[in-house]
């Protein structure tokens, strides 16, 4: 799927939400443990099946799949082929994996993400620089979203340190008249590796204050924003000031909508709090005239 | 296993030899393909065999199983509880992953690892910051191994920025003549987060004019350090460099002795290539007086 493709979806379903299917095994409801073999894969079908008129992308953690072993790793596998022959989709799906190694190595994880399961995207770790991005790069029709500025408490530990002014210029060319901070280093390095057709950033939504020099400096490349909902950061706020003139922007939601409620009718719940996102995103993409 | 434990099982077995068991399965001999359900284990038994009197710990690069989707996480398994019985044992297991997430995420990915399979230690990419790293250290007798120069070209794009004095100051209240790099700054947050017997980091052995230096800044902790081999980095050189007094030092060949021959003696080329290297670390650890 291309930007251009990406954006027709994001007009026609009026959402630009990505359910996070962080799908914990301790969170789900105690009858579905009970109930089947495979609990992590049917509970997810349930969301899927629940939310997919509402939601434009789906984003497994791979984390959570990956503390339950090789089973959890089947679970994963059943709910990317579960999205991908959806009479629902097309949806875009994320492998929210972090991945990024030497150049080799990570060509292993684009093909697990891109061959071996059938992602339209991997969310990639740019400490490793160049050859660790590129592997992801180089696949027809597939996206690196590459970590910038995260949503988490830590991101203020490195990611915002601001590089001397001489080392920029001389590694990136890059003419500045501000010291930037390392997540924009890190933006400006990987717009040079890719495109607008296979690369998107990690723009944390917690990270309001420095939202709008993002936008400014990124005008041209899809965001993909986590941390609205349980982690505080608002839908209308970081909407305003992210919107390119493609929309250009993906929101997730992981906790607010898949742990909504555990009774009986969980996806129904999960369903009203993905209906709420999709008709305040709809709101805002008429405000902008987007739709 | 803490940092006494493996200093005495280094000195026992003569050997800071880590074998990195980067299982590509387009390099496993044809015949192994053909007679094996689960060749990248039955190659990594052989390995695994024929070395593991001269090496001290064992390496799986995680994105060669992934790539092989739920059968190759299985693998990973095969090989991690055949490692941790073997009679030749104990050995000292990583299992390099280069993970890091946000702090509930990085705690599902050190679930995978410590307890769902039971390695001793993971590699951690410290992007993402404190809690991402953190979570790795809060299990008992287990290791984070934190990506800080790594070997591959990339490695230049960001680690090796340097970031301004006064935000490092107000960060973490270091006092330095000098403007640190990214990678040492990374260090300094580590080593205020664990510990020299849950902590270590990866430092490539390609980096030969900037490892005086790490080692003067970080004189306590253990290094794991690629790079040796294939990638270019000499033993002799590294050796002298980075033993600290405790030894300190764990160096990782993976090429070099996995795919040594892809003749059916395979595995005793490996044994072969293996024991080169452990008789120059014996001859090193001797001069050195360690043992």
């Amino acid at each position: 799927m291309n930007r251009e493709q990406l954006t027709d979806l994001i007009k026609r379903k009026r959402s630009y939400l990505c359910v996070g299917l962080d799908t914990d095994p301790a969170k789900i409801p105690s009858w579905i443990l009970d109930q089947f073999d495979e609990p992590v894969f049917e509970f997810n079908r349930r969301i899927i099946d629940a939310t997919i008129d509402l939601a434009v992308a789906y984003k497994p953690n791979i984390a959570f799949y990956e503390s339950g072993g090789s089973t959890g790793w089947r679970s994963l596998e059943k709910t990317i082929d579960y999205l991908n022959a959806h009479p629902g989709g097309p949806v875009f799906t994320i492998a929210d994996a972090k991945r990024g190694d030497i150049g080799n190595s990570s060509m292993h994880y684009a093909r697990a993400f891109f061959e071996k399961m059938a992602f339209d995207a991997v969310t990639v770790n740019p400490y490793m620089g160049h050859d660790s991005v590129e592997a992801f790069l180089s696949f027809e029709g597939k996206w690196a979203v590459v970590l910038a500025l995260t949503s988490n408490p830590g991101a203020m530990d490195f990611q915002t340190l601001q590089p001397q002014l001489p080392v920029l210029l001389e590694k990136f060319g890059i003419r500045t008249s501000y010291w930037k901070k390392l997540y924009e280093v890190v933006m400006d390095g990987c717009i040079q590796w890719g495109t607008t057709d296979n690369l998107m950033f990690v723009i944390g939504a917690t990270q309001t204050e420095m939202l709008g020099y993002i936008r400014e400096n990124v005008p041209e490349h899809f965001f993909l924003v986590p941390g609205v909902g349980a982690q505080g950061g608002n839908l209308e706020d970081i909407s305003r000031v992210l919107f390119n003139k493609h929309i250009g922007l993906l929101v997730n939601v992981s906790r607010g909508i898949l742990f909504a409620s555990s009774e009986p009718d969980f996806d129904h719940k999960s369903r009203q709090a993905a209906l709420a996102y999709q008709q305040q995103m709809e709101s805002l993409l008429k405000q902008k005239n987007f739709i």
